[in-house]
């Protein structure tokens, strides 16, 4: 089967582009989103539904998962793709930003993290050979390089010491790979700091990878420092890798990366907004337990082809979610999770069809008054 | 269309016998479960999904959807069918035993019962006119009569005001009725008093409803008191008219109630066990949580054929209660319902080829060791 990465076509009037993600449980059509299942589930959502609501490749966490309950077990099972009836791609994180999340229960040295369980308090020592290890026993299709997460602000001096410390993890990281199957991702960071971050392109892309993240990016720094960043880097990167801008986001940090050359993204915000009442559409944000949606027999959008919009009010929506049924975050995760993968669709369609800028303005100039959550 | 009730087979063996329940939204084969839907919605459980794993009725509460969303606005929105994406039939309790249930925080008179709202104390009274007009507006094909549950213990003079009351509330509701479409349910009381049931059953009658049903039962008295109640009074209830046994309960009480003749069944435990990691089975009961199942890469049951049997191991459902991922409640209960509609499926078919006696005495010595909650 082929692997890697194929670049399909090139948007004329921007640094977009449609491309795929070729991996051993199947294809990517990019720009992707990957929804996230963090413990191995997507919360509140069948595998299947996943599926049909038109995600390709979900994203898992190496942190949770080698906590609970163990990559070995979940080895003994197949890997993760069987143990959690995911038949499709699966991208894992490595951990470096679940343990940077930490705080004060992690300590980063030269040889790796130390941290303590957020379940248990158990002591834990991981190390970039490690990280590839869990990964390789997951059998995820892209592992991330284990990385020092950059906090913002950071001073020059620490942003530095932090990417040098990634940067040697990377090497390490690439050096214990040992599945010929799984791709291997590099993870950029440096700050908020341009001359950082296009060292950490070159150095990175030295190494070899076969694709590369913008990491610590998301964690607090103003979005225009962020797209400032990923503007500044996208250019650095040779086009025939995918490119990974971790964590983000929401729908017009979405297109406005994608203009500027990113191809894959991940964020919890569809699914948590979903189990928050909050839904996405293109004429507005709905907070479904306002008390406007109590007599709204509209679905939430008129132009979402949803199980959920083609089958259930507003009203009912609201119902479920003030008298706190499960099924409201069923059915508020079908929606959100349907937004997002029709987005993504649009995008790859407008790209296809010569016209991402017009759609990237359309966006743009609705969701500055309507999409910040 | 038919509607009413249509005795299908006899068992020579026991009072078991096999019928079909005619509504406006279909019909219900007999002996016959229903999942509890109590807020309009199953737990936990798409109503496509409850209807793929064999439900034919589901049972929602007159009490919860009277104080929220409102039967108006369910009304406004053409039912609760409608409302709730459920095209089958549904059966409506009258909010009785719910009322009952506040303890303090209610009154019963004889016109009515004066009580608080359990979500904002709200002050409310229902009487039986205006539970029946709730269940005419949610426009559920079997609506139950106002009555007064008994609790347990209570001395006979008590019992005997209870039913008195409950009796005065049945002729009242049947008063009420107007709609001609939608079935209307007695609720036979008594406490645990055989000369009371039999009054309540022999008036209940004179006054003349669409089915009957047994009531006060499963409130705290032993099993075996429970029984000999069913046993006592389902040979005095007329053979063309449906028994419903309400809020009844483990596999052993339905098989056991269904030899004294009960057709209709509903009961919180399938879905309630299921969020709470207790999975039913033919063999042995399964606490997901426990230890043993870490590794266990079976399926919660061999014989099952449902969609969480067919998918996934005792392992990863393990893993996702012990990650308290909603996906775990999902998973259960679609295991749990699908238990429960087997059984019932089981039972006619037992009835149907003339070894109910067998299949029941098999189920009883099976399940006196395993499936106590």
């Amino acid at each position: 089967m082929d692997k890697g990465f194929r670049l399909v076509k090139k948007d004329p009037s921007s640094a977009a582009r449609l491309g795929k993600i070729m991996t051993p449980h199947g294809e990517v059509l990019t720009p992707a989103f990957m929804p996230v299942g963090t413990q191995g589930a997507i919360k509140a959502l069948l595998p299947e539904d996943a599926k049909a609501l038109g995600a390709q490749i979900i994203l898992s966490n190496t942190y949770h998962l080698y906590l609970r309950p163990g990559h070995q077990l979940i080895a003994s099972f197949g890997g993760l793709h069987k143990f959690m009836n995911w038949p499709g791609p699966i991208l894992t994180d490595s951990g470096g930003f679940q343990i940077y999340s930490l705080g004060p229960l992690m300590k980063i040295k030269e040889e790796g993290a130390y941290f303590q369980s957020h379940i248990d308090g158990s002591r834990h020592f991981v190390s970039p050979e490690l990280a590839v290890e869990i990964q390789e026993a997951l059998g995820s299709d892209i592992m991330m390089c284990l990385d020092e997460c950059t906090p913002y602000p950071a001073t020059l001096k620490e942003a530095e010491n932090s990417l040098t410390l990634t940067l040697k993890w990377a090497q390490r990281c690439k050096m214990a790979k040992k599945e010929t199957d799984q791709a291997l991702f590099g993870i950029i960071q440096g700050g908020a700091y341009h001359i950082l971050r296009k060292r950490a392109a070159e150095d990175m892309q030295a190494i070899g990878f076969d694709g590369y993240a913008l990491g610590g990016l998301s964690v607090g720094e103003p979005k225009d420092v962020m797209l400032d960043i990923v503007a500044g880097i996208t250019p650095l990167l040779a086009e025939d890798t995918p490119r990974y801008l971790m964590g983000v986001g929401m729908p017009d940090d979405i297109v406005a990366s994608v203009f500027h050359g990113i191809d894959l993204f991940d964020c919890v915000i569809p699914t948590r907004c979903a189990r928050n009442g909050l839904l996405f559409t293109n004429q507005e944000k709905i907070v479904i337990k306002n008390a406007r949606y109590r007599n709204d027999d509209a679905p939430v959008d008129e132009t979402c082809d949803c199980y959920c919009c083609r089958n259930y009010s507003r009203a009912y929506l609201r119902h479920l979610f003030m008298a706190r049924e499960i099924l409201a975050m069923i059915l508020n995760t079908i929606h959100n999770i349907r937004y997002y993968m029709r987005l993504m669709e649009n995008i790859r369609w407008a790209i296809q069809e010569d016209r991402f800028l017009d759609f990237r303005n359309h966006i743009s100039n609705r969701t500055q008054s309507v999409t910040s959550v």
